[in-house]
């Protein structure tokens, strides 16, 4: 830190993202990235007349896609927003709906983000544990005072709550918002966006990155009552209008629209999850009932660590995560099919290698 | 506003960037973007095959674009931090500079985010006038306790301040952060990034969206100690890792390695401003001597307003801004000789109608 850095963040202590080695080529399951490239619809609107027209800003508004959003999920168009990713909606979102007067609450184990925002606003927040079957206990958010972050299904595990729950939550106290971040809701879940017509506490955050294969575009979105949208454009037009660039914005609209393959490789992911799961299982794992594109797993003879640097000397990358609930487990996306198989024969090996 | 609005934000007034209208094919000389598509180099580097790629997350150091800015201006990698356009660059280092023990300061006429980045992050902020001719008097920054933004050359009027003042201000308090916003400096002002050797309390941002033809891509620069950098990425890192898009990464990495297309595009800005400047003054215009692509020109036979609503008339748009002292001026975006010729010819003919 250089003697310049504000006292206001001599305590943040940043996000730290999932190891991109270089090193050498890996199995690359710790990052939640899509197995699968983007839909061929993406390739061919990337186009080079599009990048020729680098020069000009992109539409600080995004319209265009913001209107695709809008017709995808059947809601108009002055309730959408999109973002440079959906942390970048997320972190707008802690910004307009918290505040000195109003704190955050949020699971224990869940996205890893949601404390570093509040530290880097200034926001005091309230941690709810989840269960020890690492369920989400929809009472312990009922009627709370504080904004309610939620990611469903949760990060980390991969369990979902029912939209049933969340609307629970979402109409005990109307004067307060209730965000649902929906990053993995695609392998599965059932998004609330439906919800958002009849709440306006109600933000349902999303992204590009897992179920449509752009993470390296860098596209979010956030759905939600007009006015909620509104405040949320204020703190967007307040840090960076211009947060979509041309290329990506042109890449959301082509794979909104070519939901066969959305929907083939969604399906290839669930099916493989499925059969990791049961892998697992055989082999003496605890693993979530997940509906993510990727699973959390312990094993008794092994922490998760270990696991962790055996599978990386093996060019699997897994991820261990700092919770110290879940320093036992690995989380494990799910790749495809063949990288699983590999997976499974080498966890296979360094357990029977453990028990020696 | 939304009843969910925190309170802490109720007074922010967001930033308004330059219109963007698509009812019709204009002119556009409102937002300072090049006339120039980028390098050729850009086009071949943004591949399909790169675009498949787009499942993975980008590195989120940005490594090989930040080694590429470090070789081109001949500073060590860890002096170099890349971001979501140089707006994302420039509210990182208010964050980071800035705080309840240490207010900003910066001139009258110049970005008009800078009072937005101060309400955004709830700072104190003193507002130094620069001079009648629009100039900015250094003795004015020499000492001040605030963290000190720059524009160099100024945003609006384009007039440069030598480095040798830059480097008095920084000189005069090495406690204190000078963060010199140089967004225009490619068309005849000199870089301060030289003197970021020297001080540890030099800050310089720059962008790829001006004289890189890449304002669609969003890429922007802070180059400056090791130790600021480190201090941004602490809050690059708090609110959003993965800020630059895969493909934008591959298209600076273009830009910056074809000098000549660079050198060759700057230099035609620079002939034409010239032009556009004398031409401007044939008509009895005051014009600043402006280094940026652009000019700040009023005239005493039309108000900015008027003459800014006339030209969109005739289909080119140009930018009157909100500051007071220079509303009876418009900021005309350099853009190709043709436009320009266009241009001069269209405000020739306003003001003959004007004088009728």
């Amino acid at each position: 830190m250089s003697r310049f850095f504000t006292s206001d963040l001599k305590g943040l202590k940043p996000y730290v993202p999932g190891e991109q080695p270089s090193d050498k080529k890996y199995v690359k399951l710790n990052t939640n990235e899509s197995p699968f490239p983007p839909s061929p619809e993406v390739i061919k609107a990337v186009t080079a007349g599009e990048t020729e027209r680098l020069n000009l800003y992109p539409d600080p508004d995004a319209n265009r896609l913001c209107q695709a959003m809008a017709e995808y999920y059947g809601v108009s168009r002055e309730k959408v927003m999109c973002t440079n990713g959906s942390d970048e909606a997320l972190s707008f979102a802690f910004r307009a709906f918290c505040g000195s007067s109003r704190g955050a609450a949020f699971a224990d184990i869940t996205y890893g983000f949601y404390p570093v925002f509040c530290n880097y606003y200034g926001l005091k927040y309230k941690v709810l544990p989840v269960n020890d079957d690492f369920t989400i206990n929809p009472d312990d958010y009922i009627s709370i005072p504080e904004t309610v972050f939620i990611a469903n299904p949760n990060a980390q595990t991969g369990i979902f709550l029912p939209v049933e729950d969340i609307e629970k939550i979402v109409a005990s106290d109307p004067d307060r918002v209730v965000v649902v971040d929906e990053a993995y809701v695609d392998f599965g879940g059932k998004s609330a966006v439906c919800l958002t017509e009849k709440y306006q506490n109600l933000l349902v955050i999303g992204t590009f990155s897992k179920s449509r294969s752009l993470a390296g575009g860098r596209l979010g979105y956030a759905i939600g009552d007009g006015e909620l949208i509104s405040d949320l454009n204020t703190v967007r037009y307040s840090f960076h209008p211009y947060s979509i660039n041309r290329l990506s914005m042109e890449a959301g609209i082509a794979a909104l629209k070519d939901r066969e393959y959305f929907n083939n490789c969604t399906n290839k992911v669930i099916k493989t999850r499925e059969y990791t799961r049961q892998e697992l299982i055989k082999i003496g794992f605890y693993v979530t009932d997940s509906t993510g594109n990727f699973l959390l797993a312990g094993h008794k003879g092994i922490t998760g660590r270990d696991l962790y640097l055996k599978l990386k000397g093996k060019g699997i990358l897994v991820r261990v995560l700092p919770d110290e609930r879940i320093k036992n487990y690995v989380r494990i996306t799910i790749g495809k099919q063949t990288d699983m198989e590999k997976l499974i024969s080498e966890i296979d090996f360094i357990l029977k290698g453990q028990s020696l």
